[in-house]
């Protein structure tokens, strides 16, 4: 069975270490958002690609979702006697990627061959992809400014009003090699509990991908990101309040529409099932909050089950 | 009074705390060696720079004389994941010298801009000046090979005979800004007690410098890195023999011969005074160890003298 899931950071991390453990690694391809990657003291940070990987590996730091376990910051500390901003918390081990990534970066190769030598480095055995080998920074519109989105969602916590996102430079990124045929020869593609608007719709947004999800004979399914109006982690729900959405399943089960034939939601809100079917989706209830290894490997045994019952 | 020292790193850097102590600090300028500067994982490293700037900034690890006091390994374990080299080490708060200066290297910024921004951060208010902005890696060429200084040094700890020096690209380096300029005007010149191979050497490789210092009106004093045939840290002693000359401080004033006025020496070494006035060169006897803060002191407040004496 080839899965190929469109994945955010912690929330998607969490459904595919479910999956790892219900499929062979190399039956999962997980293509990962590069939208919240920012560059920083000259270093390319890949928020999502790292905690997917960190996650997989093994070595998250999971008391916050981000990072590597125990992590100590002596060298962020030293560089804010540099003047540098440092509202962006870097490890000193998580520092070590950047600054190996960034050095292959300039040395000719591309982030697909960094991120899949990193993983492997780490021990992880499925396939990790950059959505797109070029940078494609999301900016956020507020009410007070533009900015990156990582200013918008750790600088300044998510409080300014978001008018508008947009994904700089996407219309001339590239998927990046790999992602297109994972797509299409998959035998179901799985859109992680993710952020729709910051984490999936960057992916979706790298032209060519969504024709591929358009063209795929596989079921796409995805997973619902909030839970009774509320997202678990991240700024999911002001996000779909302030870009004029319905804040709930689904309200993000409607920006999938014409993407998705499963949408898998909480049993929390299996009164939203109907909604959902009325816009040409097909509703799957079940525990969709993953604490525990057994919820996570339960959730993915559910959404195998639904893509199979789909098939 | 307006002091130019020649400077490579742990040495030199005992001398100059010593001078802080006695002259202000903007009577002072360093020009510091760069030619055993390294890239490692994409990172500039100026171990001479920094030796000098965290000495003089009261951060220096002075158990080993490089890096920054009480500093970790975090992040160079990490790299070692990634199937780097670590043999150069460089602890987390290090890095964050590195990570900054690369940064602004590729800013555009000048590694003299760099350096006295740095260098500033750490309340050090002597000015210190690369000997060039330019990269020009020393190269030793050794029985087994030929390889960067650095791996010489570090990795093979001096172990390989050496057959040569040579300073890759110095034909095409100009020296930074300042440095010609702090030679012709000032007072006196002092050759700190560093490497005369690859500490001192590469400094007056770079073109124009050897020209200034013997156009300089002021008395140039060199002080012993040699003391009783040995050297009191690194390879001086092994390549004055690998490269034929005399292991001792009148060896090292042979080097030195046509540049220099007066020559400190050891008192260890006073039996050396007579072979080095043969060779035209004033010798001045002092103890020259300098252990504690007293000892470096009193080493500046002698060659100040003798600067004087010579004048």
């Amino acid at each position: 069975m080839k899965i190929t899931a469109l994945a955010g950071g912690t929330g998607a991390s969490k459904f595919l270490l479910g999956l790892s453990a219900v499929l062979a690694p190399d039956e999962i391809t997980i293509i990962a958002n590069t939208g919240d990657d920012i560059e920083l003291f000259g270093l390319r940070i890949c928020p999502d690609i790292d905690t997917v990987t960190y996650t997989l590996g093994g070595v998250i730091e999971e008391t916050t979702g981000w990072g590597i376990s125990g992590d100590t910051f002596e060298s962020l500390k030293w560089l804010e006697r540099y003047g540098e901003a440092t509202w962006f918390k870097l490890g000193d081990r998580d520092l070590a990627t950047h600054i190996f990534r960034t050095a292959q970066l300039h040395r000719g190769r591309s982030l697909t061959e960094v991120t899949d030598y990193i993983r492997c480095a780490l021990g992880v055995r499925s396939k990790i992809l950059p959505m797109t080998d070029d940078y494609t920074p999301t900016r956020v519109i507020t009410d007070e400014r533009e900015m990156h989105f990582q200013e918008y969602f750790v600088r300044w916590r998510c409080e300014p009003r978001v008018k508008a996102i947009r994904f700089e430079d996407i219309e001339k990124a590239h998927p990046s090699p790999g992602v297109e045929r994972s797509i299409l020869e998959a035998d179901a593609v799985v859109i992680c509990p993710s952020n729709p608007f910051i984490s999936i719709g960057p992916i979706l947004a790298v032209p060519g991908v969504r024709k591929a999800l358009e063209e795929t004979a596989a079921p796409v399914v995805a997973i619902t990101p909030i839970i009774g109006g509320k997202a678990l982690k991240g700024p999911a729900a002001e996000m779909l309040r302030d870009l004029g959405h319905e804040v709930s399943a689904a309200g993000v089960a409607a920006v999938y529409e014409d993407l998705v034939d499963v949408f898998v939601l909480d049993q929390e809100d299996a009164d939203l099932s109907e909604a959902i079917e009325q816009i040409g989706v097909r509703p799957a209830v079940t525990n969709t909050v993953m604490k525990t290894l057994e919820d996570k490997q339960r959730l993915a045994e559910f959404v195998l089950e639904e893509v199979m019952r789909d098939e």
